[in-house]
């Protein structure tokens, strides 16, 4: 029978992704992602510049190497040392109590937001973002079959309480996203308008805070809203202010129900046993890994007021970023496309008018300048906005 | 606004997951999972018995502290490097060019086969597979919201080609889902059967071939098919064979364009820095690793032929464990919770009338079968099949 069927020649190799069944609401898209492109600054995508302290490397080798013999065997599937961990550590900053059943971590906190719309979203359930946001919300709802609803934020980028309460009233959404700080635009929400907003939602919220740690002084966390909203989920990552973009850990605290929940669409033993140890180990030398954020917080600073100064519009941030533009025609393009000639890699968030920069190192933030003057000479061509 | 709402006492943790807005398809589902319990002799998850030798941990170890500086950068999103090596394992293996773009990899062939779901399945979309087979394939259908429809095997666990095209063309699966060699039943698929399916498919065909490095001599890999079936897919895991089910590292192969589909839905950067060390440090020492696989064959076949001169019903096997039988009424249960007395943990796959056990060490092999023989002793209590 196979012999008659197979053909000569490999029919497999010619086939067109058109041509695949794939679902139509994929058709078109393109995958998501930033270039990564080998270039000598790169402020494209909020990493931490700073690399792993070498006695935090000693501590992560050494906790790994502990895992190699038996990795024959199945990770822990509920990771409760990590969670355990990572509870203490939110307890520890933000002087809250937070148990190790609140909280969830998977490979990223994009995995922790698929799981919740796996569970809590999906088809003919609707989620709800205030753009611009994280790009990849409406991703991981598409992903999920989860409809998208985009909602407004201000000319400042700050959410409106009132009317987000009134969108949220009117489209009854099961899931609502707020960004904070937001990501691209660096803005934090305040916890009376999270308030409002989770009073205010029939379904989840999840406060995506993948940038909490960077925050200005006085701004709070949705943390605080975790008892008196039990549908409200606050998701973190290790990939910015713990250095570890590589190692692929995020996290969600949230009431123990939701984990429970999560437990149900989690593939099972979906974080390996390395991950659970390098996470521990960073973990256990938090303080160590967190000494750079003040230093980019200097350099976040330093970006707002320089450019300000230039003449920019500039976003206030409570990141590691900054937006940046008042950028007219085709600007926008031409900036970006200078600024990699001379080797600096920013990013172009599909936002009109605006580039986002990650604050890096005092060196990086300096070669960002001095290109961007050269392409923006001594404030001539700078736009007024 | 904040202080006025927040009671004094935290209402999340009192929240039910019943009072949360779970999907209505997850309401009443138990998280996925065989009981990891501290026993002497775990045989219940198809784990390969034996550790990573040392030579291969301190390739691992350096390999992998290569990586640990640079954490706070992201990973290769498209683990280029890995892919080319997976690719590079097919071809030797199986003596046919497999290249880098055909392969793609994620944390576990779980993950595989999730992104395929939400590429092929979804909502409004059907998936089908032959049952009794690998337990997640429903569940993750659920999880995508992707329709799962049972379809039927023989008495001895084979696929009827002629029943599997009929039931295949009057339903129209948009994913047909066929495990070989097949768990929990140990039984391979005929590359006759598989060609029918795929002839009949009128979308993707997923071949679930995690266990295929313990097929018995002369048994096909679906590998043969990609060529002439472009719509085919083969999934293959390192948690077996390559005892590495603590990495997390599944992969597939198939057609470029069912890749470019999956980054479509991948999330970004799924797959961190250390999970392309390791298994590229693996797959740099698959002699090593696999030199275990004919030792776990010879158990599997011994446990085979011991437990048929027992007397017990034992499915045919071409993977690293045994499903074994004839029990009658609570016996299955009842033998399940004698051998674990006994320290030996098998799986009650909730088959009715069977159980399932993992070949391991000769040690283990011992154990397990002095356990069943004191279960049943003398072969007296053995059910007559």
């Amino acid at each position: 029978m196979i012999d008659g069927k197979v053909p000569a020649t490999g029919a497999a190799a010619g086939i067109a992704l058109a041509d695949l069944p794939l679902r139509d609401d994929l058709r078109g898209l393109e995958p998501y992602g930033a270039p990564q492109l080998d270039v000598p600054v790169r402020l494209n995508t909020n990493e931490n510049s700073y690399p792993v302290p070498d006695d935090v490397v000693a501590a992560m080798s050494a906790a790994i190497g502990a895992q190699l013999r038996d990795l024959n065997r199945y990770p822990d599937r509920d990771a409760v040392a990590l969670r355990t961990d990572l509870a203490a550590y939110l307890s520890a900053r933000h002087g809250r109590q937070v148990g190790p059943a609140q909280v969830w971590a998977a490979n990223g906190s994009n995995e922790v937001l698929q799981q919740l719309l796996q569970a809590f979203g999906g088809a003919g359930r609707t989620a709800l973002g205030f753009t611009p946001a994280y790009s990849m919300h409406p991703l991981i709802a598409l992903a999920t079959g989860t409809t998208w609803l985009d909602g407004p934020r201000a000319a400042d980028f700050t959410i409106d309480a009132d009317a987000a309460v009134a969108l949220i009233e009117a489209r009854r959404p099961e899931v609502v996203f707020v960004c904070s700080p937001n990501n691209p635009t660096g803005t934090a929400v305040s916890l009376e308008a999270l308030a409002a907003i989770a009073a205010a939602a029939p379904g989840m919220v999840i406060v995506d805070e993948a940038y909490a740690e960077f925050a200005r002084p006085g701004t709070p966390t949705a943390l605080e809203l975790l008892d008196a909203y039990p549908r409200l989920v606050v998701t973190r990552t290790m990939s910015k202010a713990f250095a570890l973009a590589g190692a692929r850990v995020g996290y969600l605290a949230a009431a123990p129900a939701v984990v429970d929940a999560l437990q149900l669409v989690r593939l099972p033993y979906h974080l390996s046993a390395l991950t659970q140890a390098v996470a521990r180990a960073a973990l256990a030398h938090a303080d160590a890994l967190l000494a750079t954020v003040d230093a980019l917080k200097t350099q976040r600073d330093r970006i707002v007021a320089e450019l300000a100064a230039m003449g920019f519009r500039v976003a206030a941030s409570d990141a590691n970023f900054v937006l940046f533009g008042g950028f007219v025609d085709d600007d926008q393009r031409r900036v970006w496309r200078a600024l990699l000639d001379d080797g600096v890699l920013v990013r172009d968030v599909r936002l009109a008018g605006w580039l986002r920069v990650s604050a890096g190192t005092p060196a990086e933030t300096d070669a960002f300048l001095a290109a961007l003057r050269s392409v923006h000479p001594a404030g001539a061509a700078a736009p007024s906005g």
